[in-house]
């Protein structure tokens, strides 16, 4: 099933939606977190018909697991060029996430551009190390979207030995084209950074994930980084950028996380 | 008027507080966003009896300026840990700002820490560069706040010549305590970064500001930096830290603001 079919929402009226976790999108049972905001978000970006969400943040309340799930929105402002939408995603009386976010439509003229830093130094995708499902790890969501890790990061893998960062690409399975609400999912889709570094080899649930998207992606595989610099009071961030193939910034994600405590 | 009481917050009942916008906390008339976002994290934190804003995202809706305000607030979640809360500050029937956010009680045993930068190199306060309130730049705001800037940022400010970064010391005035309500002050109380550089010198309107809040900072002078890397689609993002006196990681932001459209 296309991420456009796994991601899609009727109205109920009233500001609600409907959708469904479709099953396979998930990690060790729990739906991937940037899939359910992608689907949260595709519902608020409708509900001010504006299709770009230019910074959507996300809290995570409950896990999603496959099933319906009904979208309520509260739109907060509908300005000139960017409004503003609230957005909470249930499953049955349980909340599973909150979020809010400003929508809008990206392009045309953009003024003074200045860019401090490129894309992340990575082979081609045909030389990098594809990620293929499994019921544990790699999770089942690695076959609904394609990941192929740079082979230095894959070599560092439960092997304690590197930092917590992580690079390699990303795409949407069977040529589909990503638009702007599936670089929610991309954002979410690589393993977490501490897997790749001298640190406990393990989950650490997202509290709070935020995303600007500053273009629409060019077709083509995307190029993707994750750092965290801070594992400090019992957090950690996950920055994120994802480049397209033409070497456009299209988004840069924050999420804090949790580290399991000591 | 202290921070304390120009952020203060009394229960109107059915989830709804009121509180001021003081005067003199203002650039060019309009209210600081920081110290907006402030307001409404408190009513947002005493909404659900938890004192630390761990994770809070601000969307600006319109200029607050002084005067009484009403803040919403919903409850999403109440979790072991952290409650999540949604708060939307009113003026009359204008929405100012609304604000999705995690509160916890911070400190205990954080478990691993790993920390691989450190807070901004910085001549003492005083040798920094005071900024003293004027009713253009620097603005009004800074007489409620203390700030004193790197001297090298001082050199470029104006001048066209540096990089999109700004570092220096932040504190209350009259020696009041900074809190973590504080610390939303402090993430957004520096001129952007954008005068700074080569750039155009204009006031860039934020859209949106995330803060992540580690720890309660330590007394004395908090040592901050703000950091652009990517002006591109007609954005920006700024990138704050926040280290207090020990050379703790206290704060992490991003915001993300508007680029004047050529």
């Amino acid at each position: 099933m296309s991420f456009a079919a796994a991601s899609r929402v009727v109205s109920a009226g009233d500001g609600t939606w409907e959708g469904e976790i479709a099953p396979g999108w998930d990690i060790v049972g729990n739906a991937d977190g940037g899939y359910l905001a992608a689907i949260a978000a595709r519902a608020a970006g409708m509900a001010v018909g504006r299709p770009d969400p230019v910074t959507v943040t996300t809290h995570f309340l409950a896990p999603g697991r496959p099933g319906p799930v009904t979208i309520s929105t509260t739109i907060l402002k509908e300005g000139r060029r960017f409004s503003t939408v609230g957005a909470t995603m249930t499953a049955g009386d349980k909340r599973v996430l909150t979020l809010l976010g400003s929508f809008g439509e990206l392009g045309g003229d953009a003024g003074v551009e200045r860019v401090d830093s490129g894309p992340p130094q990575l082979p081609p995708p045909e030389e990098c190390v594809p990620l293929e499902p499994t019921d544990t790890f790699p999770p089942p969501f690695v076959g609904r979207v394609e990941l192929r890790l740079h082979p230095d990061a894959v070599a560092n893998l439960g092997h304690a030995s590197g930092r917590p960062r992580v690079t390699g690409w990303f795409r949407l399975r069977d040529g589909e084209p990503v638009d702007t609400m599936a670089l929610l999912v991309a954002v979410d889709a690589f393993p977490p950074t501490v897997f790749f570094a001298d640190l406990p080899f393990a989950w650490v649930p997202t509290l709070e994930l935020t995303t600007h998207v500053r273009a629409r992606p060019a077709p083509g595989w995307l190029a993707c980084s994750f750092t965290t610099r801070f594992i400090t009071g019992g957090f950690l961030e996950e920055d994120g950028e994802v480049w397209d193939s033409t070497g456009r910034l299209v988004a840069q994600s924050r999420q804090l996380a949790l580290m399991p405590r000591g």
